[in-house]
């Protein structure tokens, strides 16, 4: 058994002689996902989203949820909220027909709420989830932390963030624009942009209140925000995974560079029992990876689903909204701001989710280069390994988040816009004759 | 001989051990596939549905097809019956001209006729595929029963049925309201409903009585029982083959923790002789599975393909039907529950049917997870079995029953729908104008 | 080599005692494909196609292809006369405009006029390909004649071709029965037949004589025989090369049979040496078929390509022809046995096409049911060569024949036939105006 | 080490002997690819492609890029001069309204910046990419260089880049015939020419001046010029990597033509050691090129996808331009080449680009026919190797460029094409209606 230790040590030391990134030890004993994730956490938390307890402070066994907290009872909140606002204009849209603009509502609200309720179920996971996350942070210490790990997770939040904002101003400001030039006091453009604007559907039924109005305002907010947070969620996930799967596939190429160089200096000589040790730890490595990524899917698949389903069907939407002839240059800059947003975060959640199965494909060709003097059974497992099973995200196992998925969203929308002009075709008409007036 | 009798025998200890589920032997060798389904196959005789002979009792030996019975002359007269009714409609099509809903009733009798023949055929190899299956089912006797599988059986087709008498009471039920609103005597109720509302093409050539309209209600009612109840097939005998799966994978999920367990406290040094017994075993049981699977599409694959393309065309036309206004509240809630029921249906039948492909699935994992120490040329076989046959139901190989297969279906009735739209779209707007007198 | 020789024949004895044809030598020595064959290249003649020479008798050696011969002039001649007919349609279509139907007359001729250039092309490499054939008869010479080959060439070819001819008679009749009731000599019948029904597109540019006219009807009568010719020449040949296939499954499962028997009564001893090489030689068996695949497939895949694209072409055209009111029952009835001759043959090429690569798959389930006791290393290349190699015929590499074409192409039709509507779509309304006069 | 260099050269003697290309020493040691593409890279420079700067004659270390250089000059202009003419046309459309004609102008120009763009980009990477090839060329000088490689280069070269320049020929004597219709003087015509049909966007802006007018049309025939180098550029790469991928086949089917000849003669003798070095190295060549292929796949796989995406659009253009009534012949030869040219190139461009696919494809029946008694360690992995790597270009791993890609690119041409009729289709009435005056 010592001696396998001594082993170990010595191919520790030859590792760190080849891999360059070096790191310190104490950091990376204190470095895990779940304290990188948890400004991710605390940002849903504020909107209602991943209802999680924190106990004892930063540690993976202080992760638990409860259902007796105030957070889900916000979360609750939430979720009945967006209850009454869909059955608002289902109710509406059963009295006065059914327009794009009200189906296209209840789904937002609809959105809202499963997506709440997603989280709540992923909350109650999210202990399991980050233990075995950190049991793998934990196996993988000799690679060091990702670099720049915690600097991606927060750029690209602020980034995606700061666009839902803009672009949430914008919708807010265009609106208000209209109410101002109707009506003249304070009290009667806040009325005149939730009754006649912002919330037809719901005032249609129950008498205005000013208090309703900033509920209503508040659950929309929240509605948007869990929307774009979804698709947030799983590329900063993603991301943190793919970066694994990278630090290995490095590894695997700096023994290789060394494997080579040793070769070309005196060759069938050295590493001789150590080099089936080396290969059978990234194997195992990329295996636990594996099972990491499948337990990650098994958690968040139904998050991947809703965020494509409810992607695709707005982008349809747009799509078709984009036929209407547009009324003046706010309408046009909002518009094509929201569009724009709405496809990129699309594209980005695509490229981001199939991030993980690209790393997982860059193992071939280098498995494949491995020299035929160190070439080893250990080497013929993980080719096969990596031919027979597909590393990817999924949504439910429907689909494969790869890189080809974009193409295939394009044809789908394109498919689909052709049946929803078929079907509300009409409406495009109707809609440019409507006059603009108050 | 003897000795390794014996070290199977120390295998089966071992396996005792490891493998949780104790099992009392003597239900064991009662248990069987057919006896469990022997309700499914009593069932479907009550619609004239596989008319299989029961000789002796429940033993596989005893379930045999034979011409000269009163159940295969009761499923020809159904055939008769429903050749009558599609003949009668192809005749009015070819004399009033064809609309959406006389094509779909044709193509409704024709289904029903259809499947009738299709499960005397399967009739006839009943006894064959149910021998094969208790051979499994023997062989894998240390496995257990599959744990509730006859509640699951019992449950899933209580819950599809229920669905499926209810829809088919809420069209009575709406009719004889129509009915009763524009006659008033009972006998001319019935006249009104059988002549005006169900069957104005058979009635258009042949004159009324009351015995013909209500032979015509149950062949009818036998139709629509026949299209659920191939589906119901489907969805439970693929469960019962996934069930069967799954007790493998579990097992060698046992094996698995086992052998890491084992590994950790004394490394290399048990199992050793036994190990690539075990492995052989379990990928010999896979291979009986794949065998069965194989056996089991051979049978059945006319029945998934004639399952999946009834449910397509009824969804296209029930998408069709959509389209045009619904006249009244009764008409709105039966046509929304039971368009409802044959999407839940049609995605239940595909969810269910690619089960058996998600459980062969989970062994690719499994086996790339095996330990270096205990990795072995048995390992190395199945690792390829696994990667290279794909096992699931197909539809006479044309397409795979997977998971996929749910958006392939949502992809092609967007695309059929289109033609439909093309070719039948001017009978919309008739059928808008249409007065809804007596 | 004596030894080798002797273990040979052990084999041989062996085999012979578990495969069960028995062959008469004499027979097997004469049976070579080239001669079954025959038939259909001397059918193919008749009409123009594959001016193949036949030297001196039946043997491969005498096929050859020489390009000053009567039957290449015939080919020609052909060929010439479909060039005319193309250009004159053309050419009334430059003055008159393009229509769905000429646009359909000019591909027919076009096709004919491929299809015939292909055939010399193929008739060039035939003796080649006969050869290549021939060797691979030699090598499996062991297996016997494959069951019925002849009959079942023979009686494919027939049935194919009284449809064929069936349905050219019945256009003939159709325009012969319209000429009639409008005209009253023989001549006049003859010339309102050729001039306005037949031809209007010629004999708008050139004047009308009899001879011309029945020139002209035979050219179509050979470009609508060698529209069916293609289809069937496929059909044909893909049978005859998976049935030898299927004869390799067949072996191979004798094999595991025997093996599985032998295993029980006294397992590990027998076959233990000569093992191996029953083993290599199905996998060369396997191999050679696999390279008479490529071989055929790299000297028919213009024709598999022209093949699928035709029918895909004139099974778009009559499917939009079938929107247009059809006028009389012979009309109709011509119309539906013509439509239905059409997609059945395109149906039968595409499950006879993919005939070949169904039986390649059968090999995966029998190779992962080697018992382990005589798993190899043979057997173990045997699985990755079925499991990375596709065999089957291909459409020029653009598309593989497989079971799943069929849907594809379904799927091709319905989205190309919406492009056609839209182009095409004001002429049904045009034509359904159209009055039917003389 | 000496002893292994002997083995070499008695195993280069070995394979001079089969292989039969001889080629002398000299020569060899001169070949580059780099040498080879210097033209392509030349040709591109006329039109501001590639601003490469050559340092010190011909060698792959005197390749380099440097930002203050006339050549970076010269590109810039023009993409000033693209973004200009882009620019005017969207202020033009945002003010007229869009039209199909002018939206496919503002992407001609897009086009042609990012062409120029992306060819800096690769002109910094291109002495890199060099290096790499020279290297694989050094590797692979037993191979002797491919034949004709030059030759097939410059032909095809010469033959694209003359019906390029056939079809700007016909558009400009085409536009000039009309402006020779309507006006007069020289001066006139010219104006004429310029202001009414070739830049009506832009000088609705500016004044009209002889100097603009002959700059835009600089930059139109460089933009025109661009678009088709982009197209070329893949090809004659494509057909540089695969004839590589060829010779590698070719030498390993003179290895099995030999193994096959050496077999029959006297078995299981010689070429025993050997024979594994041998496969060795076909191993690592197949390795080095695989290599090489994603290299450059990682340079220019952003061309790649703008070469299909840039084609795609057009030939949607196009094909619905096709839809509109042709006014009179010389437009009818120009759009009817215009498009062909398009079509052929963009067919072209796929199967080119597939070719290397193609090639590695070749490899799988070669290995799989490796007689049993060379089958070696090396030749499993090569088997591996082939089967589960897929060596293609690709569009930023969005799709592969395979064969099939040419029906997928049928087949979405289609489906989008339907909605650009659905979204402009209104554009063709109005279009048929415009008169064709001066």
């Amino acid at each position: 058994m010592t001696w396998k230790r001594t082993q170990e040590l010595d191919k520790m030391k030859w590792i760190k002689k080849y891999v360059s990134k070096s790191t310190r030890q104490k950091d990376l004993d204190e470095q895990r996902l779940f304290k990188s994730f948890a400004f991710v956490v605390l940002l849903g938390q504020v909107f209602g989203i991943m209802p999680l307890s924190d106990a004892c402070g930063p540690h993976e066994h202080c992760i638990y949820f409860k259902w007796k907290s105030w957070k889900v009872l916000y979360t609750l909140l939430v979720v009945v909220g967006s209850v009454f606002c869909g059955w608002s204009t289902i109710y509406h849209m059963a009295n006065h027909g059914s327009t794009m603009g009200l189906v296209s509502a209840v789904m937002f609200y609809l959105n809202s709420i499963v997506v709440h309720l997603l989280f709540v179920s992923l909350a109650k996971d999210w202990a399991h989830l980050m233990r075995e996350w950190s049991a793998v942070d934990i196996g993988m210490r000799s690679y060091g932390w990702p670099s720049n790990l915690d600097a991606r997770l927060k750029i690209t939040s602020v980034i995606i963030l700061s666009f839902a904002t803009s672009e949430h101003l914008l919708s807010a400001i265009q609106n208000f624009v209209r109410a101002i030039n109707c009506r003249n006091t304070i009290a009667e453009i806040f009325e005149y942009f939730f009754v006649n604007l912002a919330y037809p559907q719901v005032f249609s039924s129950i008498t205005y209140s000013i208090g309703i109005g900033v509920t209503l305002q508040v659950i929309t907010l929240i509605s948007t925000f869990s929307w774009t947070y979804i698709d947030l969620f799983i590329i900063l996930i993603s991301s943190a995974l793919a970066l694994r799967f990278r630090q290995v596939s490095d590894r695997m190429e700096s023994y290789l560079q060394a494997a080579v160089a040793v070769r070309e200096i005196k060759p069938r000589q050295p590493l001789q029992l150590s080099d089936i040790v080396l290969w059978r730890n990234l194997r195992e490595d990329y295996n636990r990876l594996s099972k990491l990524c499948r337990i990650l899917n098994e958690h968040i698949s139904y998050i991947v689903l809703v965020s494509f389903g409810s992607n695709l069907f707005f982008i349809l939407v747009q799509f078709f909204n984009s036929l209407k002839p547009i009324r003046n240059t706010t309408e046009m800059v909002y518009f094509y701001f929201s569009f724009g947003f709405l496809i990129g975060r699309t594209i980005c959640v695509s490229l981001y989710g199939s991030w993980i199965h690209d790393e997982s494909q860059k193992f071939i060709p280098l498995l494949n280069s491995v020299p035929s003097t160190i070439y080893n059974i250990e080497v013929r497992r993980f080719v096969l390994h990596v031919g027979i099973e597909t590393i990817s995200l999924t949504g439910k196992k429907f689909f494969n988040v790869t890189r080809s998925i974009v193409l295939s969203i394009a044809g789908t929308i394109v498919t689909y816009e052709l049946v929803l002009i078929q079907f509300y075709g009409g409406q495009i008409q109707k809609s440019g004759n409507e006059t603009y007036g108050c």
